[in-house]
């Protein structure tokens, strides 16, 4: 715990001068000021995370963090919990979505074992975070102990100081765990004080009776466990997931170290909440990747006052959209960083 | 129009059978089904465009035309007409948006002096297609001759067979020319039907009585030509432009092809409305980059059929949009491509 706190209370404002500098050079570049919109939003918003007025983004990472959830016996997902350890094993190989889009936008991605319910051969390209095997039933108790969801936070966190070291400039998050969006949408009400009809989807595509079922159990796991809205990490404890609180850590380690973090969808936003709601200020180092399709995840952008880069129709997770909002914030940075401006040029500016 | 006609014949509708290929084969990708949205939908319109169901991007082109407008002496622009030589030296040079979009998504870029107002000096980063210094101003006649507006879109045609030669994979059209959003203002009122006023905007940045009096000059251009709206090209005479029209010319010689031709924002917008009405079947190669800012392209698009993948709030042209595009098609296109099976990764598949 002493760890999250001292994480949290590291955590300074943004940089109002880097911010100053970066908006006044976007404006003498050779274009028509802000006519490159979100990119040039997205620049000053790097200036001000980073405190650096001309940021470069070289060393961009993924963080994928996967674990299982006991709640999954009630059968609130499409698929089977086997498939958490199996995609683990796609990462690592290479062969899954994130991988190939990571690839696209030139990231490394980051496999972290937070959770899953078996135990996963070791490989030099996952770490070992894990907690416990996968969550309990959060239908009948709570899914963790409170001590668990902060050994998870703190996982979190020495990943992010691990990967700083090697020197990254940029994270995004994502995740795997099958039957994630259940815990999620239940973090989302219990923080949001929504209801648990209004941010419920169909995670990778239940039916209307599979829906109907879910909503169900997620109201039980509400009321069985009664999570403190005013206490995050007993939010995180009841009714959230290991790879969840790992996220969270991310994003509170990310924050402290000045380094921008592009959320992925509807779980690492259910993560990114819990770190807002410890540490208000780290909202601030966010970057929203993209607008999922899960019927909650604008509820829970809105509350963290994000917008969103993308909307592509997503609900993929493991990072996905995280790497496309990695790679959109490093043209606007690049943009910054590299055009000429009028002086430069020797272009006219504008009569107005 | 020999080469017109010619190229517009050559149309052929999109490969049924590669898209068929491609939507069975994402469906045994290890994802949810459709859980990459927009992406998977751009993978298999580039299948079908190309006639290839696991096509590939590489070679990547964005031709970038230039042209000047003889309706700025009314005073249509936030900038003066000079701009116009200076941004092609700028894109010469490297140091525009265009540049620095293009290098970030790994793409080429053409620039083609369609009809630059000044003798630009030669360079072998610049084609040279110049039909004439500039249109003549709408708002007293004609912009150009109808010989002229053939030479334009020929012109276009003429640039993709050369790319075609060096193996281009996919194309990205963008524009420069100080005032042509009133040219494409003209062009999309008279194709779509639509009022003026509902189709014209800011521009670089107009303020509110520019903004009206550009409305004026448009609605002046239209009673004074009176273009006929079933015959396009004597739309892109009488109220287009020369980059306008070359770039009409590439949409249709990617389409003859098979070739996907990304579109910018609301001048290249107009082009590929001219493109559209010369050959309908045109629209199916097309994919829409972004959603700009200028009030008519909505409009534009929807009568285009096209949906936009990106909306960031751009409105700078260049090819700039087109370049973020590009990129995302890319994405899909790798998905398709890289990502495992079911069967390849030993992954279970959803229980529904």
């Amino acid at each position: 715990m002493d760890k999250i706190k001292e994480t949290i209370e590291a955590i300074k404002p943004l940089d109002k001068n880097a911010i100053k500098l970066a908006k006044e050079r976007q404006d003498f570049l050779t274009k028509p000021q802000g006519s490159l919109g979100v990119l040039e939003e997205l620049s000053i918003k790097v200036a001000g995370v980073t405190g650096d007025p001309r940021p470069t983004i070289k060393n961009k990472v993924i963080i994928t963090m996967a674990g299982d959830h006991g709640v999954v016996e009630e059968g609130v997902s499409a698929f089977p919990q086997e498939v958490t350890p199996q995609m683990v094993y796609n990462f690592i190989r290479g062969g899954a979505g994130i991988n190939v889009l990571a690839n696209h936008v030139d990231a490394r991605v980051i496999v972290v074992d937070m959770g899953v319910a078996t135990d996963l051969e070791p490989s030099p390209d996952l770490i070992n975070k894990k907690v416990a095997y996968g969550t309990k039933n959060m239908a009948k108790g709570p899914a963790m102990t409170r001590e668990e969801a902060e050994k998870a936070v703190v996982a979190g966190i020495e990943v992010v100081e691990e990967e700083i070291k090697k020197g990254m400039d940029i994270a995004g998050i994502g995740d795997m765990g099958i039957g994630n969006t259940t815990p999620s949408s239940a973090i989302v009400a219990a923080i949001t004080g929504r209801s648990v009809d209004e941010v419920t989807g169909r995670g990778t595509g239940i039916d209307d009776q599979a829906l109907e079922k879910k909503v169900k159990i997620i109201k039980k796991s509400l009321e069985v466990n009664k999570p403190d809205p005013k206490d995050p990490l007993d939010v995180l404890a009841k009714v959230g997931g290991l790879e969840i609180g790992g996220l969270a850590g991310v994003v509170l380690a990310c924050a402290k170290n000045r380094i921008p973090v592009v959320i992925d969808g509807f779980i690492s936003g259910a993560a990114a909440l819990i770190a807002a709601e410890l540490a208000p200020q780290s909202r601030d180092y966010m970057i929203a990747a993209h607008q999922s399709v899960e019927v909650g995840h604008k509820i829970l952008l809105d509350h963290l006052g994000l917008k969103p880069i993308l909307n592509l129709v997503l609900r993929l997770g493991e990072g996905t959209g995280a790497a496309l909002g990695i790679s959109l914030t490093e043209a606007g940075v690049r943009i910054l960083n590299e055009m000429a401006t009028f002086a430069d040029a020797g272009v006219s500016e504008s009569d107005e």
